[in-house]
Formats: C-alpha cells, structure tokens, sequence
C-alpha cells in the first residue's frame, strides 16, 4: 500500500503516467572531492545543479515509462557523458600523452550479469560500450583496442579523441605534468603519485518497476595517467555492483584504493551478511576502512526497497536523486546543505 | 603451543631450518577442469604431480627462511608460468589472432595492497610484474603496452611473443576456431561461446611467521579469445583477494561468472561478516552460488590460522599443500582421491 502511494506521488509530482505498483527510483553521481562552495561561482554551480537535475530526470523518465534499470542508467550517464561538466566522455581528463582513454562498466541486479571496458579512446559512450558487452558478448570485460573493434562491430557511434577534449582538461594536464617535474626533483625512483582533481567520474543506480536494480559508471579515470592504469570504475566489485537482493552501488574516488577495499561488493556484502542496513554498511566502508587508508572518495546506492544512500568522506560530492515518493533532490556540498530540494 | 609444535613438526619433515613461532603455510593450483585420470596418461599424472610439488615446496622454502607471503607466492608461480603444463606464461593460451596475453594479480592480506596487469605479451613472468605494480606504483592495475613500459622501467624480463608458445596451444587454438566456425553456421548475431580447455590458470596463497596472508593468480585466459578480453585472475576480489583478518584466496575457472560473483571477496566477506569458517564459505561460493549460475571452477585458500582450503565444482582441480604441520600433499582429481600424501 505505502508502496503504491510513493508511486502514485511520483507520478503526481512528475507528472508522468505510470502503471507501476512497485517504487521506481533512481540516484546518480557526478564525482567527489574537494568541491567547497567558495571554489564555485554562481554561474558554475548552478551548471552543475541544472546537469544533474536533467540527468536524473532523464533516468527516472524511462523508469516512470516502465523502462529497465539499466535502460535509465544508460540514459543518466549518457547525459553526463556528453556534457563537458564530468570526466567522463566530452570533457574527460589527459592522460600522460596527451589522449583521453575511457573506462566504464554496468551490472545489473537480476542476474548479477556485467559489462565493462577499459582503455577506450574512440566510443563516444562509453557506458552504452560497457551494456553491449554485458548483453551482446560472453564476457565481461574488454579492453583497449579489442573492445573498440567490438563497438565497430556493434555499430555503436565513433568519433576521433579529439572530441573529448577540452582547453580545461588540457590545462590541468599541463598543471599535473609541472608538479610532478618538481616532485622528481626528490626522486626515489619510484613513480611519483600525482596529486589531482579526481572531480567528475559519473555513476547511476536505478530500481525499476521489475524490482530490478542496477548500477553503472564511467570515467576519464586521472589526468596525467599513463602505462594504462586503470582505476575501480571498470572492476566490477570496486566501483560498481548490483545485487537485487541487497543493493546496486556506484563509487567514485582514489580507485586504487576502492579496488583494494573491493568498495562496491563489500558495501552490498555488509548488508547480505552482516545485516546492516544500506546506509550503516556504506558509512562503515567510506567514513571508517576507507578513512583508515587514507583514501577519499564517495559512493550512491539504492537499497532494494528504493531507500537513497549518499556516503562521502570529501568537501562534496556532485549527486541527485529521485526517491520512491518522487522526489527530486539535488546536492554539491557536504551533508549540513546536503540534498536540498530543487 | 600448538602453533610451535606445528612448525617444529614442518621444520622436521621437510629438514628447513626455521625460528618461526608462528604457523607457517602454502597451497597451490594449476587450474580447475574436466580434469578425468582416464584422460591423463601415468607420465603426464607424474610430470603434473612433480611440478606441483615442486612448486608449493619452492614456495614453502621460502616462508621456512623467514620470506614473507608474497615472495613465497611469486616464487611457486613463477615455476608454474615457466612450466609449459599450464596456462601461464610459457605454455600459455593463444588468442584469436594468435598471439599469447597474460594477465596477473598479487594482493597482500597485511595492508590490502594490491598489484594486477592485463593483456602484456612480452613480460616473461607475469606475477612479478603484478608485484612490481603493488610496489613500485602508486596504482593497482595497468594494462597492456603501458604494463610493458613499466615493466622495461623496472628492469624486469622481457621475452619475445614466441616465448610463450607451444604446439599443443596452437592445436588448441586451431580446434576452437574450427568448433566456432561450426557455431557460426547459426549465427545469432552474437559472438560465440567457445568451449573451452580452460584447465591450466596458476595461482598461490601462502601464510608467512609474520601472520601475513598473501595470494597470487597468474593466466593467459580462455583459448580463442578476442577484443581484449579480461579473466577473473587479475581482477582484485575476483581472481584474487587475500586479508589478514580472514582469508586468502586464489581462483580458477570460467572467469567471467567469476568477476560477477566476485568470487575472491565474497568468500572473504562471508568470513568478516558472516562468521562462517572458511571452508564452509569457499563451499558456500564454489559449491551453491557458482553451480546456480552454471558456472565451472573452483578456489584455493589459506585461514589466518593456515588452515588449508579447497572447493571445487569440475571434476577435477591440480593442486598442491604443505600445511603448518609441514605435510606434503597434491591432488588432481575429486575428494575421494584428494589429496594424497606424496
């Protein structure tokens, strides 16, 4: 009954028909870090809040019109892909040589099925690259050029790098590059760390009317990258995982550590066998083991029964959702402003 | 002092000096299968039984000197990819296009480091190179041409292509296209599912005097493969995840449902969070989830006490023990034979 309601608001407040009886709602973000209110104008801030508010309008929309979780993802992320606010897609970070290469990745809940792909330099989304994978081959992940030949193949749109690129990403580039020329100058013959914005990895977690949820995330990965790191948006398990019977979950942060905690597994693994709720199993990963490894980032998730969770150990993390009660919420800073309705 | 008996009994078996207090331990395995004896002649039994005893006693040798887990890893895989009988460095798979690419990962249970490499077709030893990423990089994963510059910046050996290749692979590759062009005459549109000898992924998990549980996984994948396919082994909390608190675990098996389950960590986590020991969770994983999903493999795993671990759902799985009692054990074929004394 209470489920039929939230439906019935979600639909008033949208003001999308909907013959859903289950809760349809869906979470996205758009990166954490250190993104503090006096480093953002106006103009910026308002950009961001405007990108968020139409991306997860644009996923809850095919979820109102009995769309799947992994066809809203898809419409979330493609959104965010194309807009140069995000490191993901148009506007995604340089790496060492100067090109951006992709990563992204998609599971979905019902049957624990998962596509990624790593290393690409030529899909303009990668995250519809990453859902072929899932439906149209028998593995999981592929990466570099093989899994362009399989977008050729699938005839999913191509474009030259050179539309990824923008003057901002490739100042930052410039910057990354001279900070490490200083760090070398106390080389220890190791690699340098770079220090970076890691702002803009993108993610999504939707639940459909099917009771099915899924999960997706995509990214330039660092600026300044190069050997062909890949970071914990591709790893199934780091920076996505869906589970219908405990959670979907999209991370975005300093993946090498996200990969090591094993982040989006183990929050759902929290939940399916230590009986935690969504939100305590997602504040024990990120504001405890994660905080004790020195790590910052953030994650979003969807509980199975449409609950919203935000966890973040940074200044901000760039977020929206749409609850079950159809609720638009959208939210940059930490948690005191946090998710003001817009 | 029972741990102290333990290691004096494995100090007296195998005749290795040792100060340890603590338990030490290893288990081994050169890949999971329809592996039958009545496919094996007794020369090919004996050469499997003496290189994996080889193995686990090179690894063994290493914790009875004081090494720590993860050199102990790397020196039983290392003989394992060097062996043309399985899957791993020489004697590895070949891809579609014919050519041989490695992957490999290496994680330590005493800070959750963690190291893994995709797709290089030069590095001669795969898992050392793994373990040059935990070590001396600030990343996790790097893949392809950029894991070989790193791996030339490292000084480790590189090898040609051809290295790696023997005529029994060639077969193999030569017997899969052959089958999938038979699949092909129904095309669906999708790529084929090759069926596939998968026997043959290498990995390791060994529990050194520091109470540090380390695990390693080295393959060259699924004959046949294409589009820069990736395997469970070198992804962290799939092919591979080891954690002090709880377990180590090395997989083998049909890769994909493997990343899907993300099988390593989940084992673990069942561990953590679910209080089961670590048999009845590998069970719980290998023996129920897998099975349902359909898929074929199987793990190894050391507790922190060095209790060794074993589940497998194929016929068989190459294998390999010396337990903190120091007894000697390897096994090819199901239970009822397990694991004989040699």
């Amino acid at each position: 009954m209470f489920r039929a309601i939230s439906t019935l608001l979600a639909s008033l407040t949208l003001a999308v028909p909907t013959i859903a009886e289950n809760p349809i709602a869906i979470v996205i973000h758009g990166g954490a870090g250190t993104i503090l209110r006096e480093n953002l104008t106006p103009d910026v801030e308002a950009a961001y809040r405007d990108k968020l508010a139409e991306a997860v309008r644009a996923g809850h929309a095919v979820l109102a019109d009995g769309g799947t979780g992994r066809e809203a993802v898809i419409a979330a992320i493609t959104l965010m892909e194309d807009s140069a606010l995000f490191n993901a897609g148009h506007g995604a970070v340089f790496t060492h040589e100067g090109r951006v290469e992709l990563d992204a990745s998609i599971m979905d809940g019902s049957d624990l099925n998962a596509g990624a792909i790593a290393s690409v330099t030529r899909v303009r989304n990668p995250i519809r690259l990453a859902d072929r994978v899932l439906s149209h081959s028998p593995h999981v992940m592929l990466v570099g050029e093989g899994a362009e030949v399989f977008a050729a193949d699938q005839g999913l749109p191509l474009v030259e790098n050179s539309y990824f690129h923008t003057d901002r990403r490739r100042k930052a580039l410039q910057r990354a590059i001279d900070e490490e020329r200083e760090a070398l100058s106390e080389d220890t013959g190791d690699i340098p760390v770079i220090v970076d914005d890691k702002h803009g990895t993108v993610g999504a977690v939707a639940l459909d009317q099917y009771g099915n949820i899924a999960a997706g995330t995509s990214t330039g990965g660092m600026t300044n990258k190069r050997f062909g790191r890949v970071g914990d948006s591709p790893i199934i398990g780091a920076g996505t995982y869906a589970d219908n019977r405990a959670c979907g979950i999209s991370a975005t942060g300093h993946g090498e550590y996200f990969i090591r905690a094993a982040v989006a597994h183990d929050i759902c693994a929290r939940v399916l066998y230590g009986n935690r709720d969504l939100q305590t199993a997602a504040d024990e990963v990120i504001q405890q083991q994660l905080v004790a490894m020195g790590a910052e980032g953030g994650v979003i998730g969807l509980a199975p029964d449409g609950t919203v969770v935000y966890s973040f150990n940074t200044a901000g993390m760039y977020r929206a959702a749409i609850s079950s009660a159809g609720e638009l919420s959208v939210g940059i800073y930490g948690e005191s402003e946090s998710m003001v309705s817009k």
